[in-house]
């Protein structure tokens, strides 16, 4: 339920009342200005070749920051914090299959694991929303449109596979505003990789999306895609490692920086 | 010798020329509007945590591209070309200290080692002159000025230490354009780190560059410093891996991909 209190609440507040289970509830909306970030843990025999792929795929895979083998504090993000217990909600996969979602990781914590945090959706959706362009599933608290394309990421290691993009639908005479303002954040997925046919991208159905809700495209209005978080996760998985925990999908982990901080101009 | 003909050589041409030992010359001004590359090589053992250590100081670690432990051939920037061979002089460093020079490394290899390409000044300097900005240091073929400051880097398992930077002096009224210009190339250092006072990032003598050749500052000149791509192997070099291979100053690994690819608006 959200209260006007959580969205003025700054994010070390926040990840203190999910530390302490005060709290348990997709990060949308909260703390808004703040990079959200998506997590992915794995040991550390993983994570050179896990990096390398993040380092080749800077689109779908935007690292914010990476910890030190065992570390437990994102220093640089979000000092003070605990990723074991900051995120809301937690996912642990075994061998590529999903085993539990659970809210701390104090239990499990091996000390080589490895925490990456990537950019996410979130920062250049605000940035969009402030140059007057709408995206109905922020206003109906809808997931956006996820789709697997044919487009290859660059392997590295045993990590590979196509690229996950997200789709929003935009008024034609905004597609030029959507890709300069978004073009401003490569630290969270940065400018579109596609306009217009979904087809061309190995899209054949495009009002049945492979991820989250469908999306309505209205005349008048472009199909625009982005590279999406979703793709390392998916990637991460097919190579079935032993362990590997992320944060339940829209429970995210808040940061103490800006998303401003993270544009070129 | 500059040669009309090498101006316009392919970079593959170059490349090459380099391998069968046919050119040994410095890279500055060759196949313009090329990005050449910085490169550094560690064993495996080295490796993550110098991926890292790029990660968390992007400004003056700018990847290019990594390679597979053991592999030779830079697939996404350089496809055919082969890092033992085509720079035109390395340089061979153990535990710290320069061991020797050598045109080819296919003799001292190991099947573990990681190849790391880093961007390098020349893309924005071919920038800046394209806006109008002149640089002395490349009309009168000198080395720009670099500095140690008392700006720490973002330390990452074994590697850390301070930043080094470069120097170019802007006319005053050019400085807002040269901040502009460079902004858009944050995989070749981006933007200057600072503008203005020496004594204020820790140069207590502007006239004594720490490496390079000293700059003149004119009447109504700012000096204006870059993240340098010297920091990484400065950086190396102290923590003293067994061995560590990087290329000769100024003779540089010239990659397919052009300068504008890597701009971000």
């Amino acid at each position: 339920m959200l209260k006007e209190i959580d969205l003025i609440n700054s994010p070390a507040e926040l990840r203190n009342s999910f530390r302490n289970n005060e709290l348990t509830r997709p990060t949308s909306g909260l703390a808004p200005g703040f990079v959200q970030a998506n997590l992915a843990i794995l040991p550390r025999k993983n994570a050179f070749d896990f990096l390398l792929f993040c380092q080749r795929n800077p689109k779908p895979c935007p690292l914010i920051e990476v910890l030190e083998p065992g570390e437990i504090e994102a220093k640089l993000t979000a000092p003070g914090s605990d990723v074991r217990n900051d995120v809301p909600l937690y996912r642990v996969y075994k061998n590529g299959v999903l085993e539990e979602e659970i809210k701390s990781l104090e239990n499990i914590w091996e000390k080589d694991f490895v925490t990456f945090m990537l950019g996410c959706s979130f920062s250049f959706e605000a940035a969009l929303q402030n140059n007057g362009i709408r995206l109905p599933h922020f206003e109906k608290g809808t997931n956006v449109s996820m789709y697997i394309t044919n487009i290859e990421t660059a392997s590295a290691g045993e990590f590979s596979g196509p690229m996950v993009v997200s789709m929003r639908s935009i008024p034609q005479e905004k597609v030029v505003r959507a890709v300069q303002v978004t073009s401003r954040f490569p630290s969270v997925h940065g400018s579109p990789i596609h306009v217009g046919s979904p087809e061309a991208i190995g899209i054949s159905d495009i009002s049945k999306p492979d991820f989250g809700d469908s999306t309505e495209i209205n005349e008048g209005e472009v199909p625009v895609f982005w590279a999406c978080g979703v793709t390392p996760q998916s990637v991460a998985m097919s190579s079935k490692p032993e362990i590997m925990i992320t944060h339940a999908p829209g429970y995210m982990f808040i940061t103490d920086k800006k998303d401003e901080e993270y544009s070129v101009l």
